[in-house]
């Protein structure tokens, strides 16, 4: 499973890149920095892990690939706005993303600031699109959904917190919502997205939502035990900063140890939550695993 | 008409007003700073002028207020966010909005980069949520309008050259398509909602593009006019500030009475695109001298 998942993994990377590739405007006219600064930040680069999650939900319902891999780049257009706008100075203040400078780096402030609004309003542009999906009333349930995850309730709710907690100490409660809104609302929206296009019953929506609910958990975890122990150049990004920024980490709170049983736990838990699904679910519940052994 | 335009415009004020205390998150948990600061941005403030051509564009084509209040609270929405990051520092650096400080003097520059954010996105949530129109159709079709007119070809885009034309010497049919996308594509969009909503013809559409483009660019010429005359108090912001920091202005250009000679001459051309409506359109054709004539 290893290999295949290795592949699929491999595969839905480049199909959304070939999708990004085609949706992303050209870098034309007076106006090109901002388009070229969004190619920089969303081509060639990250695990495409919520790529690959929206091409798999869309396998469990039957839905073809041609539909999903829009769907994905629109994700991903989201993924990357929130990391280009969580890099700037005024939040996290990194220098490095993806193996890259990152954006405000590479080009300036005002410009990573424009790149994350475009990718933003990009995302709702390809979802609003007739070539996703001919039925309006479907496309309206992805943009209605993927508004919800990612708002004031959602994602940005998730960076308040994350910023507001700074140098503080909160309790393991606050730190696992901050995290299921930071990271858990768009990745469970990734895993709903074939349940919405398919129409699948609310049985199958809610154990999609389990499941990327416990993988974000793991996914968090993990990432912060890389953050600890991590080596900055296979992470492509700075490591050790969480801590030395004041983030409470899920590592500071639990410690090490109890944070890789932790992770160890919710991957096993995720994985159960696809049982009512046969093995077409197979590579989501091989991701699981890869998810908590993954060195970046 | 003047009195009548007065009354309209209030009227708009209040029922967008009403529909943004309703619409915008109530800032509890500990994500509070910036569901309050959506609100300190977003209510109380402004002519509100892009709500009344919203109400006015429903009210053409015989659409019930109650639609379009909604439509007019997510173009507000976009209309704030815009101002938002416009205002930080790595922007235009602006301390003063509305007559209040700027939403990072007021909070911090990462709480206005996610306010805007989160604003941006709830016009999304807004416009396609089913209680803003039973027909997903509808609003699937306003909110792929709205992404095209803000996006990375449209609002972005004339933010990007605004800042790229810096200390250079635009010439005006730069400076023209700079400001047909940075202020005058939201504002079409705002004109082109009650058409969209309505099921108009293409010549209504186009009608009201033509309407829309107008009027924005003499919005703008009026604005840069104000810029230079103004007075900061009645303008509830910073003025003279364009010139200071190198923005190439209509008036720089132009001189100050050739961009009121053209202003004027753009407004009549506005109210004549309306010919082929009936009296429903007095209002839109009444603002298109308010526009010109306003003293901030």
């Amino acid at each position: 499973m290893g290999t295949e998942l290795s592949l699929a993994l491999k595969d839905a990377a480049d199909k959304v890149e070939e999708a990004l590739d085609d949706l992303l405007p050209d870098a034309n006219g007076p106006e090109a920095q901002v388009l070229e600064a969004m190619r920089y930040a969303a081509m060639g680069g990250g695990k495409r892990l919520r790529p690959f999650l929206t091409l798999q939900s869309g396998r469990l319902f039957g839905v073809d690939d041609e539909t999903m891999v829009r769907v994905a780049a629109a994700v991903e257009c989201v993924h990357v706005y929130s990391l280009v706008h969580d890099d700037l100075p005024a939040m996290d203040d990194d220098d490095l993303r993806r193996g890259k400078p990152t954006v405000h780096k590479k080009y300036d402030e005002a410009t990573a600031i424009l790149t994350g609004d475009a990718l933003l309003t990009l995302a709702f542009e390809i979802l609003s699109d007739d070539e996703t999906h001919p039925d309006p009333y479907v496309r309206c349930k992805l943009v209605a959904r993927l508004a919800k995850a990612i708002g004031a309730r959602g994602m940005v709710a998730g960076q308040m917190i994350d910023l507001a907690t700074e140098n503080q100490s909160p309790d393991i409660g606050t730190v696992t919502r901050l995290q299921r809104l930071k990271t858990g609302e768009l990745i469970a929206f990734a895993c709903e997205t074939g349940a919405i296009v398919g129409r699948a019953s609310k049985e199958a929506r809610h154990a999609l939502e389990g499941y990327a609910h416990d993988l974000g958990l793991a996914f968090q975890m993990t990432d912060d035990l890389l953050d600890v122990e991590g080596d900055a150049e296979e992470a492509g990004k700075a490591v050790g900063k969480d801590a030395g920024r004041g983030k409470a980490t899920f590592v500071d709170i639990m410690g090490a140890e109890r944070a890789r049983a932790q992770a160890e736990l919710l991957s096993g838990q995720a994985a159960r939550h696809l049982d009512l699904f046969d093995e077409k679910a197979d590579l989501l519940r091989a991701l699981t695993e890869f998810i908590t052994n993954r060195q970046s």
